[in-house]
């Protein structure tokens, strides 16, 4: 692969960064620009549900912590659909707007729907403890973009681990009706946990099951973390801090996954389809 | 009216000292009370419709700034929202979703739709103009609270201002598309100028016309700001800028407004369910 691979700076990473070093010359590889597609995928979907909750209750205060969150985890995705889009010659926008559902890679947990606030704040725990570990493993990684990239929001996930944290414990140990919808919510969420910690697949086609494209694999060896490796902090972290919150782990089974491959919940078609139907209705504007 | 009023302090105001102020004793008259839930409706409602932006394009770099935008607004919203409950013994919790239509006090203007992107900066750039002359008039009002509310909001409302202006020259005057958008945006939006600079009704009760409610305006003497006062700094500057920008004053005829007295477009009410579902599926959750 003749691809031309320029030294980004270390340090801070911001879309604004990344788009000025493409123009001066730096491309990502294939395999790491599929990697980081599927990172892209997970936080502009997650973003794009947090969205929903600006000035859409039940607590305004919330809205706020939420909206924030969500523009953070929104300036994640733009830094590696960015970087991803520059092996393809393509923007941001084109890879946000202008793919169709299989062409998404995020896990299936991002694509929930919101439920209500204890479902969210559910949610919102498992992805950042897995931000968490995944952003300051990938701080180390060999590709100097993605770990400044990592090195930026590592800071901002350290935030909403807490934010989420603290909102686990007070609804766990609230009253009767926030503990049974605390508890409801991770329920409903423990199934798509599993998904978040298998292998990589590394491929951009779909393909029906997990299996590591061995080829790309290799070409990604120092760069990308395999989130096996993560698995077990999350399994030291989380169970615990469920119990002191009075409540109880889970123990729903796995859902199927397959979002890394493409295939996603029934909930995704519609989330894209608002998504899309703005800059679909107006291609390519400069405007 | 032998309401208990306690100097607030001077200086930035938060939702959150606010409500350790009306902990501590502070309540507003019912007469601020009334102004101030016409201010913070304004807010809130214009926050909702730019939230619509987050991860709905057409370009995520304008996603977050717009989403960052519609907090600051959501973050006026509050804190007046939290002044006016204080006088009736509600949270702005309660007063932004367990309201009915005709008890919201916004002007038509906020409630439009986004429409595409050069509508929403039209909206923006009328908003801003609007609330950066209101605000710096408003940071002299003798209720120390009010002030102090928009002494933290005129900060960010210089920089939304900015953002629309840059907007506008930049669609006004980039290419025959950008610029009959832009065009098309401001002949939207400008029916709703008029309203804005309309005299406060200052009444609590819905009204069919919007006379002054006399008794209660008296009681407003140099704590709110009458807003045709500042129409002709609208008129000094949004013309001007429109020409810089190669575009054309729009002509059209004034709308008939009614938003202080309750009085709403047809847009509000999807809007409002929208925003009200959630809480009232889970009334007075504390969880």
């Amino acid at each position: 692969m003749s691809v031309k691979q320029r030294q980004a700076p270390t340090g801070i990473m911001t879309p604004e960064l990344i788009e000025s070093e493409i123009a001066g010359g730096l491309v990502a590889t294939d395999a790491v620009a599929t990697y980081a597609l599927g990172l892209g995928d997970d936080a502009l979907i997650l973003a794009h549900r947090l969205g929903e909750w600006i000035a859409n209750g039940p607590e305004l205060e919330e809205d706020v912590a939420l909206g924030n969150i969500g523009l953070d985890i929104l300036g994640h995705a733009r830094s590696f659909l960015t970087y991803a889009g520059s092996a393809w010659g393509k923007t941001e926008d084109d890879l946000a707007y202008f793919r169709s559902e299989p062409e998404f890679r995020c896990r299936q947990l991002f694509e929930q729907p919101i439920g209500d606030f204890a479902q969210t704040i559910a949610r919102q725990l498992i992805a950042s403890v897995y931000f968490d570990s995944l952003y300051r493993a990938l701080m180390h990684s060999t590709d100097p973009t993605l770990a400044a990239i990592a090195a930026k929001a590592t800071k901002e996930v350290d935030y909403h681990l807490d934010h989420s944290t603290q909102w686990l414990l007070r609804l766990g140990l609230g009253t009767d009706e926030s503990a049974f919808r605390m508890q409801r919510g991770l329920d409903a969420m423990w199934p798509f946990v599993d998904e978040l910690y298998r292998a990589e697949p590394h491929r951009a086609e779909p393909a029906p099951s997990g299996e590591l494209g061995a080829e790309l694999s290799a070409q990604l060896e120092g760069i990308a973390v395999d989130p096996r490796a993560l698995r077990a902090e999350f399994d030291a972290v989380v169970p615990r801090l469920i119990v002191d919150a009075g409540l109880t782990v889970p123990k729903a089974s796995a859902a199927r996954g397959g979002g890394r491959q493409g295939i996603h919940s029934e909930a995704f078609g519609p989330l894209l389809a608002e998504m899309q139907v703005l800059a679909r209705q107006h291609p390519g504007a400069s405007w």
